[in-house]
């Protein structure tokens, strides 16, 4: 099969490139960049030379739609809506590793992302990639809306409870915490090393355009959901994410309940694991997998529900979530090209 | 003026040496050591090589009562409950560092710290240094408890909110973020270099001994209180702590009456800074001085308030809250040699 | 075939785990450990937990000759020189990752590493595993001494100059900079995160028990070879090895001649990367990859050749060099199961 | 006294304004910037938000001149060498913080800086600034250039063998590590977060612009000095400098006599600490302090001598010196203003 990558030279790109490079599935892999098109990827990027050379190509529609078997865009903002539409019509099914296609109310999307939304066609046909709670909807996809990072680890921690009504819809607070890969390539003063070092820092309090998206799912599974309070800090750290989530049951349960519930839903999931008692997750027990780690616990004194999801924010939260969401559309075991165990130390 | 510190060798008796060597008030300064007495300070810190040498001395509480102005108790959980009685009737004034003394009630310090409580008499004599709340006992105490790291933040952060009776009770929620020195100088697996870079990790889940002390002075302000979700997590940098509190109002509020509130209770107190508007506060902020830097919002989607209050965890979190008070005791300037800005960058 | 750990707990028993569980070669994978047999590995690193799991199994050496094709010593100095020879006799391969069998001369070991020595006999039989300079010994070996993490990384980077004589051998000044986990898993002050962090440190000057594997190898690559200069250093991050060389010339030569030498040793190793001139290799270009990136560059001013050579130290440096030397014990591409690119960023 | 910072909002200003705000000599500071005038310094760094705050004054000489007791000028290299020349005339003294007066050669600047030099004259009135060697030189001086931030730590390490002639010219090797903060507050692809941490670069092998500064003054103390090897590291950390100095001996030495070398030169030196034998100092030891701390060995098996100096570059290496620079330029106590210990953890 061929693939390509639009956007190769970003961390999400990056990341494709080396899942994809030795993926079973794929025997072909061109990667685009419209700004560095020409360019060989290894002379950007001279650890990943190997075997063979890759030419960033130029972007051309036409061709990618006869070409390529799967598309992935991990372009920023505002690309994909525009580019989706006119990769449609061939046999090349979309994966798009941005925001673009996964708020269904255009105007959520412009509120947020205060950027002009894709059509209400395109984004009418992507499926949210989530693949833990939507897998069959994903298999007859053509058009794949990955799901954020942030979204990814807060949604796989509050599904079991907010799907079963036993999360009190106004009580959740999210405090969601990322390394700095999130915040992409570019170079800016919050990224740069002297800021970050020996810092921890709080941004875009109550404004991150991954609370629609979160809202929207939070939605599907409960109608009675309800606006949600989520905080995104900075960890002096570049990879992985913990979404801290705080709730109250609607009904009393022990946790022992509340733990059979999650294993319900996650029992068969290969890359979500359930923590035992009383042991929670670290995000580098994920570093470098496609796993996401789950630890709860409740705490008598005041009722409230702790629940602490960890995922590799490029991986989980992008790249190899994007090589799941594949291989469920080419139906093969969904673990393909996914087995590396988390790197430690 | 005479100063004595007990645990010199710790991460908080260091940055009370590197405050009080060339602080005004002090001009002798003695360090003493259970288990490296007799040993010269600058040769387990050459760092701190500087004009004359320290030969830690062993403890004697009769000679220290006699001798010393102050004396500073940088001490593990345990020692001070059993050390301060003996430090007691001479002309010696007593701050503790540890938690041994900020629990009134003995059984609370039992159940939280697993260890006997001090004497009730003791606990009654002592005074909480959070000067910022009690300027005035502070002034005329003997024995200082000086607050731990995560309650200054804390509290600094939920006090005037509390106080005014505008936090909901049940409503609070805190979830707070500390750099590894909060685990002290002794090497374990949690703080090997190798598990802590490029990891976030949670602990001590409803379970960290602070947790009483903030209620206790929850309760003190409003006698309405109820028990706090408290979660504690382990960032990969030395110093620091991030407070980001999450509480409901009990009243309408607009942001700006929430921050002329906090402004009459810390306009006029020289080591809280409240941030502008839409400014949230970075860890490094306050890096090396004892500032407290706070900033808020109100999310009118979830009509949840957001504060966020950051310390250097060994400083206004420990050490130089100590010389503060120490200041405060001996009736000088509460700033006097306290002036350092944070370090940048 | 049927590969055991012994040592699966340490951090190059880890990586070897990493490896070996998606290795194609093997199918049964048995872990010992002599402190912790009977416990779980997934109960001491969670992060590993996947399909099948390890119950840790006690040292037994008649067992472990008749049932393992491949034994991996991951054990501390002083342990391996004892039990490989309890592991002859069978048809299990031993490869070592400690230094105990490295060295020829016994007395260079008991001074170096101030322990007794391995048998005259066993020293003997073992073959040292660099396996871009060793190929045909390895493959027909039953005993591997796997080199170690700085002295492959220095000797990758020297061989070329010194096997064709045009290394200066009285010039050679070797500033060697390693991630901590090098000190292995053991906490200890030098390793506790607050004093890393932040900190750059020098260590064990002239004093490295690497120095006399290195100037073996030097030896036998050239008979001329004399002591040389041997520094390392402490970097504040986990992994890679840095080895800047520095040597002067016996013939004038032009830096494209130089090149052209390496690429004639190098050109088809599959696991070292000459890199463009002008452009070096920083330690992240071989994260978690088996690679050995090299840079070099001659000084017109001072006529001094600079070479910089990185690998991941307990990748190239210890476990996946082990696993390449595997694959040439068992006369497979040496590549088998090596493919993972660098992770980055 | 008054004194002015032009460049007040890059790395060096804003450690001068920390100094200098409680320094004891100065009584009103006047920060300069060209390209943020008419902002409030403590708007862009509400972390230095203190008593009194301070409006960035555009650049206007004539008044400056007339103003100012002392001028800094921590600006990019091609500025103060048409600044300075402005500068003169009036009671003003000024301290260069830029290489653009170090050099002597105007052609070495330009062939190493690829700017135009200053003139002669400026040169020629420019006074190397390293305290322990030039202190009488500098106390009569109207025009400082204060050292770089490599060539400190490096001629201070060098300066007493060099001096003595006992160092053999064509050996010297020096490899120098820095943290990342020497690359200035620009954000750019080798400064940001992800690509730094857990990463260890060398750059500009050979070509750096400190290797004609630090030649320059090993010519001065030894006419028969040649061309140094001289290597630069990024170590992942913000602060903190330590070159390792490599070096033959002319005549035979024993370490103490060598000790005793470094002690006649240092011994009555505040800023400089030569370390025990056997123990070598970190960039902690000397993180946020003025100091340069030293050890050294001498290798019996190759005759070579390991020095090792660290600065925090920042301090010693750029603002601290020069507020060193200057209480010697007004004739107090060098240690004014500059008595903080290193921070530590």
């Amino acid at each position: 099969m061929k693939a390509g990558i639009v956007g190769a030279t970003g961390y999400g790109g990056i990341e494709l490139y080396r899942i994809l490079t030795v993926h079973p599935l794929i025997n072909e892999l061109t990667l685009y960049s419209s700004s560095q098109a020409g360019e060989y990827f290894e002379d950007i990027y001279p650890q990943m030379d190997h075997q063979e050379s890759h030419r960033l190509a130029d972007l051309d529609p036409e061709k990618m739609v006869q070409e390529q078997d799967v598309i992935f865009l991990a372009t920023p903002a505002g690309v994909s809506s525009k580019l989706t539409p006119q990769l449609r019509g061939g046999k090349a099914r979309i994966i798009d590793l941005s925001g673009d296609l996964r708020l269904k109310n255009a105007k959520d999307y412009e509120h947020w992302y205060k950027k002009p939304s894709a059509s209400e066609e395109t984004l009418k046909e992507a499926v949210y990639g989530l693949p833990e709670w939507n897998k069959e909807e994903i298999q007859s996809a053509h058009v794949i809306a990955n799901p954020g990072c942030y979204p990814t680890a807060t949604l796989l921690g509050l599904g079991p409870l907010v799907k079963e009504g036993l999360a009190e819809p106004s009580s959740i607070v999210i405090d969601a915490k990322s390394g700095v890969s999130g915040a992409g390539k570019n170079p800016n003063p919050v990224t740069h090393f002297a800021h970050v070092q020996e810092n921890f820092q709080i941004y875009k309090v109550n404004q991150h355009q991954h609370i629609p998206e979160i809202e929207q799912q939070l939605n599907e599974w409960n109608e009675s959901s309800q606006p949600v309070t989520f905080s995104t800090h900075l960890v002096p750290m570049t990879k992985g994410i913990m979404a801290t989530i705080y709730l109250q049951l609607t009904e009393e349960k022990t946790l022992e309940e509340l733990r059979s519930i999650f294993m319900s839903y996650y029992g068969n999931q290969p890359f979500v694991r359930l923590r035992d008692d009383m042991s929670y997750p670290c995000t580098k027990d994920v570093y470098g997998s496609n796993y996401c780690d789950i630890g709860l616990t409740l705490d008598p004194r005041t009722n409230r529900v702790t629940i602490v999801s960890v995922i590799d924010n490029l991986m989980k939260g992008a790249a190899s979530q994007a090589v799941q969401n594949m291989n469920l559309l080419f139906d093969v075991d969904e673990r393909t090209g996914l087995t590396p165990l988390p790197v430690y130390p």
